[in-house]
């Protein structure tokens, strides 16, 4: 079986999984290291200054062996105690609040329309009214390429007393300004293979102190993701359990490329791409005459994805198709926007100039 | 960094993890796949085939991103109602019960001596005296070397109406018989890195349909370790969430080798290994006058490690660190075993003959 990817490198502009450096896929086959011994201490040494510059904190970064999924289920079971108010304004984050249900916790939502933002005067009426101890926030919803005011949801969540936050960054930490200790974030997690651009098969989370107070007292949390035990192994540089060591390997080079480019200008790079993306639909509107628009408002716009509202004369399966048809692949519309929309996932490794080819493809579909 | 492991190829005895085939090593390097298109379905159904055989099963088994005991906490999770029994017989049996605890079951444990195996008739006699919904078992206690009679305890488990039988076989599954549906086992599972000689990162586990039947009713089970999300998605060859692709094509090389092997000719060539250690630790005792024992009993030895007793007069430590100095990684006591006992694990891919280099390297430590 040869894999097709193989063929499409640099092609490939789906909202994750994306793309990964040949260096960073061959690091994995590297010969492996027990996960006890002074080795792996080394490799997770090195790990945690690479990660806490990406999440730009002071914390120990947890390594958890499992997809985000993983760590939204490990935000909620340590991090939440009874009430839970979930902020949903597309798929991940309605999601967010189904994982809080199946862990046995009471949800409500505050609800807005697919592809707008959450206000964070919203959330703090909201909290206001309610019992709650715990909000979820998924920052850049990759369903429909809305970014939340992190910052100030965080600070609007602060004012009521001790109420966490739990945020979702799967397509947001390593693509987009994800400040976890300026911005005072009780948890925020993301996974491998969106915009750090490894192997799916990680995720990565960063915990606050009063986060790691609430799991201490967390009942039936189990094992496979206690945070607590994730904190004390990290005192020692290890994983509470044995963990994969040629995703950490892959991790381990990545870091390094991320470090050679910068976080600022790494988030920059995404920036410039997703503006790329919003110009290129004002032309298409502008002189073309196809009406395009960006699901998203301005201001609220994610650096990672741009999801495209379609005109009603044409699907977005079919653009999807014929994007696949010129060697592109990009994402379908998620869900209930799967016939209106399509996503252009310009996170990761991708370079500018690579996105002016899809671009390309894309305008020869519509035009 | 260049892990220091690539110099003892071939000299790699603990119990796990253990060494990986260059070939499945290089195989994680391939370019990825998306994991919800038709390339992910092709390779999912060569990993059917290919682990149905390796567990004896015409069940799917469901492969899951994480560690073995993130599949230990899902055996709970799903299959355990209020009150589980916990067979103890060594340190990985012990934490089996400490997850369930951890989970939120009562739990209570039948345990024996360290190194002894489980008696069917000491399990049917608790069993009748309990209310207990679920059994947990450890089929090859890695921590003591001893094997428990897994075939018989599930028919005595089974004598009890509605106890479902959960089992650890870490490193069991893949170098010794385990006839998951002819045992009626309810829940088994093992991790990649053991007995199946795989990087670390995946676990897989195949359920009965009574235990399914038990995961539709189970409250605050949480997503990640949700077997019937798993169940569904294998339906449609697919997981759940995000799985470890790269560890997927390491898996899809293995069970290659592994078929090319026979699951027959791979249970005994481990067996062959146990009695190369057992006649050993005898020939020790006899020619040499080094009073060496094998601690689990006769007719109750793991074919995939074998843990040694030492004489009082010599220290468990010394003899990893003699063997290390002669290019060898053997596997120390466990626990309160550390001091008295060593183990050598010889299962994935090892052969007798690089068997016989390490028992000569112990035999000059021991002499």
């Amino acid at each position: 079986m040869e894999p097709p990817l193989s063929e499409v490198f640099g092609r490939f502009f789906l909202p994750g999984p994306t793309e990964v450096h040949p260096d960073v896929l061959q690091a994995q086959a590297r010969a492996l290291i027990g996960h006890r011994g002074p080795a792996i201490k080394e490799l997770m040494g090195e790990l945690q200054t690479g990660l806490k510059d990406v999440f730009r904190t002071e914390s120990p970064v947890m390594i958890s062996t499992s997809s985000a999924t993983g760590l939204m289920e490990a935000a909620v079971r340590n991090g939440a105690r009874s009430r839970v108010l979930s902020l949903v304004n597309g798929a991940f984050s309605a999601r967010f609040a189904d994982i809080a249900r199946a862990c046995g916790l009471e949800v409500d939502t505050l609800d807005v329309e697919w592809g707008q933002a959450l206000s964070p005067d919203a959330v703090r009426d909201r909290l206001s009214g309610g019992d709650y101890d715990a909000v979820t926030v998924v920052h850049s919803e990759t369903s429909t390429g809305a970014l939340n005011p992190l910052a100030d949801i965080s600070r609007a969540v602060r004012e009521s007393d001790d109420v966490v936050l739990l945020v979702d960054s799967v397509t947001g930490v390593g693509g987009v300004e994800v400040l976890s200790d300026e911005w005072q974030l009780d948890f925020v997690l993301t996974g491998s293979q969106k915009a750090l651009a490894l192997p799916p098969g990680l995720a990565f989370g960063v915990a606050s102190e009063r986060l790691m107070e609430r799991s201490k007292t967390a009942t039936r949390k189990g094992v496979y993701f206690d945070l607590e035990l994730f904190a004390k192994q990290l005192d020692n540089l290890q994983t509470p359990t044995t963990p994969a060591v040629s995703l950490l390997y892959a991790l381990a080079e990545q870091l390094r490329r991320i470090s050679a480019e910068g976080m600022v200008s790494r988030w920059a790079r995404h920036r410039t791409m997703a503006e790329r993306c919003e110009q290129w639909v004002a032309t298409m509107r502008a002189e073309h005459g196809v009406g395009l628009s960006v699901l998203a408002p301005e201001g609220a716009r994610s650096p990672t994805v741009t999801c495209v509202a379609l005109p009603e004369d044409v699907e977005g399966p079919s653009v999807v198709a014929g994007v696949k048809e010129r060697g592109f692949v990009i994402g379908g519309g998620y869900g209930k926007l799967k016939s209106t929309t399509f996503r252009i996932g310009h996170m990761g490794d991708h370079s500018p100039e690579e996105l002016e080819a899809v671009l390309e493809a894309l305008e020869e579909v519509l035009t």
